[in-house]
C-alpha cells in the first residue's frame, strides 16, 4: 500500500519522500539529515553545476565544501520532479523572494504535503514572518506548516557534530511527523506549538549577531558580549509575549540557544558585517567587505516595525538601526546599554 | 560631621570607606571600580609584596599584569587596619576557607557596616551559600549582607571595559547603598532582591562552564556548547525555582549574563579543567595541567546535594560529576543530552 507522501521501500516499510527546496548550505544540510533519518529525498536548486556535483558526487562544494553527502538524496532543477510524491517539503530559499519563489511552484505540492519553514527573518514588504509567507504562498492551513530553529550552525551538523533543534507548528501532529523525519543519532529534535515564539527569536538573533558583531569591532570584549546577548533575549521576549508568544520559548533552544550560538560563531555573515562596522566602515563599505548584505540588516527594519505597532521598547534593535542607517556611532550605541539610569533589573 | 562609615573628605562631602579583603583578581579589580567611583579603598591581603607593590606603583602584577590601579587605594597586610571605619565591607577571599578567615576578623568590623560578597561557590563542608557564610561568620542579619554578580570577568573590568552587574540583597537600601559605591563610568549595577537565585547562579555556572569545556576538549562544536548552555540555565532555574528565588533572576545579567560570559570566556579555569578532561586527562592530571583545580570541580558536589534535597533532576551537573569523580567518559556525557526520548521542550 502507499500512502500518500511515502513510497514503497519493500512491503510494510514505506519511506517518507521530502523534498528540500533551497539547494544553499542549510538546505542541503538539512537534506542530508533527512535521508540520515531514512527518508527519500530530492534536493531542488537553480543551479545546473550544483545539482550535478550532488548527483554524481554526493558533494555541495559551493556550499558545504569538503563534506560528503549521504545517499539517499536526488537533486534536480525541476521543482515539479521534486515535488511530485513529497509529503513534507522543507523550504530554505533566500527569505525575501520566498513569496515568489513558491508562488511559481504551487501547483505542484501534493495535497496533502506538510511545509517546513527553515528560513530566519520578516518578510520587508509585509512585515510577516516566514510560516505566514509559506502558508499564503502555497495555499496551505497553518496546521499544515512547521517551522525548524535551534542552535544549528549547518556546518556543523553537516560534520555530524551532536546537535539538538526545535520543531515547531500549532498542530502536535504535524511537529511529531516532521521530528520523525529528521531524527537522527547527531540531530535531534524537539517539538514546541509556539511557532510565533520561535520564528521572532530566529529572526531577532540576526540583529543581536549584529550589534555583538559592531561591539567586538570596536573593541569591547567578553563582558559586553554576554550583556548584548542577555538584554537581547530579554528585549526578543517583550516583542514576543506582546505578540501572543509562549513565554517557555525564549530560554529554550530556539530562543537563547540559537542566540548564543550565533552570536558565538565568528563565521556568521551578521557577526562579520557588524564587526566591520564596529571598525568604522559604512554599511556600504562593510556589505562590500563581508561579500554581500546579512539578514539582520534586512529583518531589523521589519522587527522596528513590529515592536512599534505592539508598543514595545527594543533598545538594542533601535541601536543597531540607527549605527545601520542613521549614521550613530557603535561606541554610542555600546555605551548607551550602560547609560540607562541606575534601576533594578527587569524583563518587563 | 563624621558619619558611620565615611570620613570627611572635605566639608559636606564624606566619602563611602570601603575595605575590600583579599587581593586576587576580582578583589583587586573590585578595589578599584571603588575608588574609581570615589570610595576610599583598603585592600586587605596576606602577601607582603603585593601590598607592597600596590601602595608604591599601584600595580598587582601577580593577579593583574599591566593594569595600572587608581589613586584611591590604600593595600595593607593588617585586617584591622583596613576594617577601621569601613561602612562598606567587600569579602574576596578564597571560598571555601572564608568563614574561618572571617571569623578571625571579625572583631574589627564596624558595627554598622554592610558587607558584600563577590564569591561564587557553595560552602561544601556546610552546603551553604557565600552570603550565608558570611553572615554566620561576621555575625550580620541577611539585611546587610549584599551579593554582586554578572557578566564580570574582571581583567576586562580592570581594562575599563563597559560591564554590566547586579548588585542583590534582601534590603533594597543596603543593595542601592552599594550599587551607588560602585558605579563607574564603565561599570554599571542593576539592583536585585533576589540573592538565592543569584548566588546560585553564580554557583553552578562553575560547573556548566566544565561541562562546556569537556564537549570542547572532545571536539565538539558551537551547537553542542550553546545546547549546554541553554540547558544549563534550565536547570539552573529549575534548582533556583525549588529553593525559593525569583524567575526573573535566571534570564538577567547574574543567570544567563554571566553564564555566556563564563562559558565564552577560554582563559576560565573551569573551562581550562574541563577541557584537558575532553581531551582525555583524569581529573588529577587536569588539575596539574591546569596549574589548580577550579570552583566548579568544588561546587559539584554541593550543588548535586542541594537539587538532591530538593527533588530537582540536573543531568549536566550529574553528569560533570560522574566524568570527574566516576570515570564517565566525556563522550557520553555529551551524548545524553541529546539521547532522552523525543519529547516537547520544557524548563518544567
Amino acid at each position: 500500500m502507499t500512502q500518500p507522501g511515502t513510497i514503497d521501500r519493500q512491503p510494510g516499510t514505506p519511506r517518507t519522500v521530502a523534498a528540500v527546496l533551497g539547494s544553499g548550505s542549510w538546505g542541503t544540510t538539512f537534506a542530508a539529515v533527512l535521508a540520515d533519518a531514512g527518508c527519500e529525498v530530492r534536493l531542488w536548486g537553480r543551479d545546473p553545476d550544483v545539482v550535478a556535483q550532488v548527483n554524481t558526487e554526493r558533494r555541495n562544494d559551493k556550499r558545504l565544501p569538503g563534506i560528503e553527502l549521504p545517499h539517499g538524496i536526488r537533486a534536480t532543477t525541476d521543482a515539479r520532479d521534486a515535488l511530485a510524491g513529497a509529503g513534507i517539503v522543507v523550504v530554505a530559499v533566500p527569505s525575501q523572494s520566498a513569496r515568489e519563489t513558491l508562488a511559481a511552484l504551487r501547483e505542484h505540492v501534493e495535497p496533502h504535503a506538510v511545509a517546513v519553514s527553515l528560513m530566519k527573518g520578516v518578510e520587508l514588504t509585509s512585515d510577516e514572518r516566514m510560516s505566514e509567507v509559506v502558508a499564503d504562498a502555497l495555499a496551505l492551513p497553518e496546521s499544515r506548516i512547521a517551522v525548524v530553529s535551534g542552535p544549528n550552525l549547518a556546518r556543523e551538523i553537516a560534520e555530524h557534530q551532536p546537535t539538538a533543534t526545535v520543531v515547531s507548528s500549532t498542530d502536535p501532529g504535524t511537529a511529531a511527523l516532521v521530528a520523525a523525519a529528521c531524527t537522527t543519532g547527531y540531530f535531534r529534535p524537539y517539538t514546541n506549538a509556539d511557532v510565533i515564539g520561535v520564528e521572532l527569536c530566529g529572526a531577532v538573533k540576526n540583529v543581536i549577531a549584529l550589534a555583538v558583531g559592531m561591539a567586538q569591532g570596536r573593541g569591547f570584549g567578553l563582558n559586553t558580549t554576554a550583556t548584548i546577548i542577555t538584554r537581547g533575549l530579554v528585549e526578543i521576549t517583550r516583542l514576543g509575549l506582546a505578540l501572543g508568544a509562549d513565554p517557555a520559548t525564549f530560554p529554550g533552544l530556539a530562543g537563547m540557544g540559537d542566540l548564543v550560538a550565533t552570536c558565538s560563531s565568528p563565521l556568521s555573515r551578521n557577526h562579520t558585517l557588524g564587526k566591520h562596522m564596529g571598525q568604522g566602515l559604512s554599511l556600504d563599505e562593510a556589505i562590500a567587505a563581508t561579500g554581500g548584505t546579512a539578514e539582520g540588516v534586512k529583518s531589523c527594519r521589519s522587527v522596528l516595525d513590529l515592536a512599534r505597532k505592539a508598543g514595545v521598547d527594543m533598545p538594542i534593535t533601535a541601536g543597531v538601526f540607527a549605527v545601520l542607517h542613521e549614521g550613530l556611532p557603535v561606541d554610542d550605541m555600546a555605551r548607551a546599554l550602560l547609560s540607562r539610569p541606575q534601576k533594578a533589573e527587569s524583563v518587563a
